[in-house]
């Protein structure tokens, strides 16, 4: 470990700092999953009256760039804990939907509306 | 890069992928809050009728071990298109939260019961 | 029972379709949350890649108006069905809230932005 | 109406309270849907780490019943808005999707487990 982070490194350290505060008995799958919930719609919060311009200024304000920079730390840090309960691995599972929506979404025909709205 | 996925990477492939199909009108800070926020409800769906225990065994069926890994992706393409279109390093806001979080539930007295329940 | 449906009516309705198929035991204050939270996101889910003005144009299609009707029934559901399992009354609730709104946002020096932004 | 407050009544009061303090151009159905997803979301947050049994007692204590009750408001009253803004009659939508579940769940096969778990 160098300087940058590593995504690993840091879901050990959760689960290291869940277990040497006992808070395991409370990380089920189910508990996680609505705690992930929870902070994401506190993201959805800070932009919820914004017009999308305004949503698109939000890291000017010092005071809402640090509030934006701490709810997806907590959205990261949710969905890492709940991984490791799982034992998903985040990347493997993102890199296979990436593949999986190359073919979803090819190219040639996509046009400039997004499919799934 | 070698065999296993780099968040850095795969975030440029998602901003590709978004590119390429003219989809970043749409990728406006709000929506992708909001689309974050959906992919994570629809996480909580597969866990709202189970049992905490049945939640701890959610991977033993294939089916459902497919659905969770899926929406776990989905959950963090849109956490990295975000912190892409809003200049967050996920990471380093992770790594920041850690230490606030070790300085505000120190170990002695953490007790056997999450503080913030 | 005239014309218009009662929301009482309509919540005992719910308790008792519930009852004659056993679902109480899923039927948790926890779970009634969850599924009202899952509703409610599929209700944004509609809305989540359209501009603000195509927002106020989603019922002049009848299959979206269709949709965004059934999820305002799901949405109601759930919060009837944990009201009437917590015991809290949702209109006195509601009544409450409105007098206690009116002495927090007062009309004098309200201006045209919402205070709560 | 005289003593118990009705539905009608109280979306008549939230659209005047709006509109005395020109809050309608911030309440596009898009962002009214997103502030009901908030606002359920606050309502799963405190029942996060709870058992299943604690969650059931979660109205004995006054503060917390208190909290509870004040978000159940909160959810009644976006969602009150939201189809005021849409012309949406939320106990019809709900009175329609009631019949539409019989048919969907009818009795005699039903089990005693919820069949869209």
């Amino acid at each position: 470990m160098t300087e940058h982070p590593d995504l690993a490194r840091l879901q050990r350290r959760l689960a290291e700092f869940a277990a040497a505060r006992n808070w395991q008995p409370y990380h089920t799958p189910k508990n996680l999953a609505s705690a992930l919930s929870v902070e994401a719609s506190e993201l959805v919060e800070i932009f919820q009256w914004l017009t999308p311009e305004e949503s698109a200024r939000v890291m000017d304000d010092p005071g809402t760039a640090h509030r934006v920079t701490d709810e997806v730390a907590d959205v990261l840090a949710y969905l890492l804990q709940l991984c490791d309960v799982l034992g998903v691995d985040p990347l493997a599972a993102l890199a296979a939907k990436i593949e999986r929506n190359e073919l979803r979404f090819p190219l040639p025909g996509a046009g400039d509306r997004r499919p799934d709205a």
